[in-house]
């Protein structure tokens, strides 16, 4: 057999590393990926048409972001941005490295820098995913607005998030077009939606 | 700002290594928790009693492991475990590593070898868990029991998996119960439950 010390052959190179033996928090992938897989197939079986699981996907999300963001605070050390720019750099290079491992390119800033792109190159929530024909207005990955808007509104920042390409209806890229709607200015105690 | 640097402060000793720049497949289990989380909650509404949401966690992960086992075997280099006993030492130390992050611990082998005890110090799925008193019946990580089933199925192994002893029943530790059934002769092909 083969020990632990196989998932050295995993090796590659690069700058930042981490130790498997003695930190639980980063391993694979593909359960997580097939255990997502697993809910949004059974929300299709709870909700009648694609628009609605779409909904509850990102009201999922929304609960989830809301949770997740003392997570990412507590184990990401990154304090208060100063602008959206700032923000798009901590979600794209922090956050979705920290909880996907994969880092999305940021473009098609906006001129008045409220609006921008992450571009998924590879979405690790659609690996092994075909969509059904009959579910050609699923937005399969929903739930990754969902999250943004909730963790974003719990650090005071109102936020549209919503997807305009996906690799899984065609597109070349995957593109999570966020768009900055207003600063909170009281601090509201979180709250399920 | 903290750059995607900063994940580097979470360095601890060890002798496995992998880059995070580089590798896509190792990150932080948060947002997987919250999402099985999410989950659990959506069968709980669609089902009437725990019993049902048991069963229907098990043949989800029946269903995930069925198809989680060829990328185990992809990454893992594991060959053909030659008894029971190296099963369980690929599941605790390379599985449950690759997936789960946690090693468990292997205890309690019945003097005939066909059954032994995964003892979980720390499930990740249960962290922000609390089961409210009307699912003192759920066995919320049943899911895992589904996983280890279908996927040593598919290396023509029947086995039976149960929580003995849960944390969030208030047990001092959570345990997997494995019991070797039989070896498949016939080389099945894979299918949904």
């Amino acid at each position: 057999m083969c020990s632990a010390a196989s998932l050295t052959s995993l090796h590659a190179e690069g700058t930042a590393w981490v130790a498997l033996d003695f930190q639980p928090y980063f391993y694979s992938s593909e359960l997580f990926t097939l255990t997502y897989g697993a809910l949004v197939t059974q929300l299709c079986k709870d909700y009648e048409n694609d628009e609605d699981v779409n909904k509850q996907l990102d009201k999922m999300g929304y609960n989830i972001g809301v949770r997740l963001i003392e997570d990412f605070l507590a184990r990401s050390n990154v304090g208060r941005c100063h602008d959206f720019r700032e923000t798009a750099d901590v979600i794209a290079k922090v956050a979705f490295k920290m909880y996907l491992g994969i880092t999305p390119s940021i473009t098609n800033w906006s001129p008045a820098g409220d609006e921008f792109s992450l571009i998924l190159e590879n979405n690790p929530l659609v690996d092994f995913v075909e969509l059904p024909d009959n579910h050609s207005s699923l937005i399969y990955s929903n739930l990754l607005c969902g999250v943004l808007r909730g963790a974003l509104e719990m650090v005071q920042m109102a936020v549209e998030a919503k997807f305009v390409q996906d690799t899984l209806k065609g597109d070349g890229v995957t593109e999570i077009r966020m768009r900055f709607i207003r600063r909170i200015e009281d601090n509201l105690p979180a709250g399920e939606e």
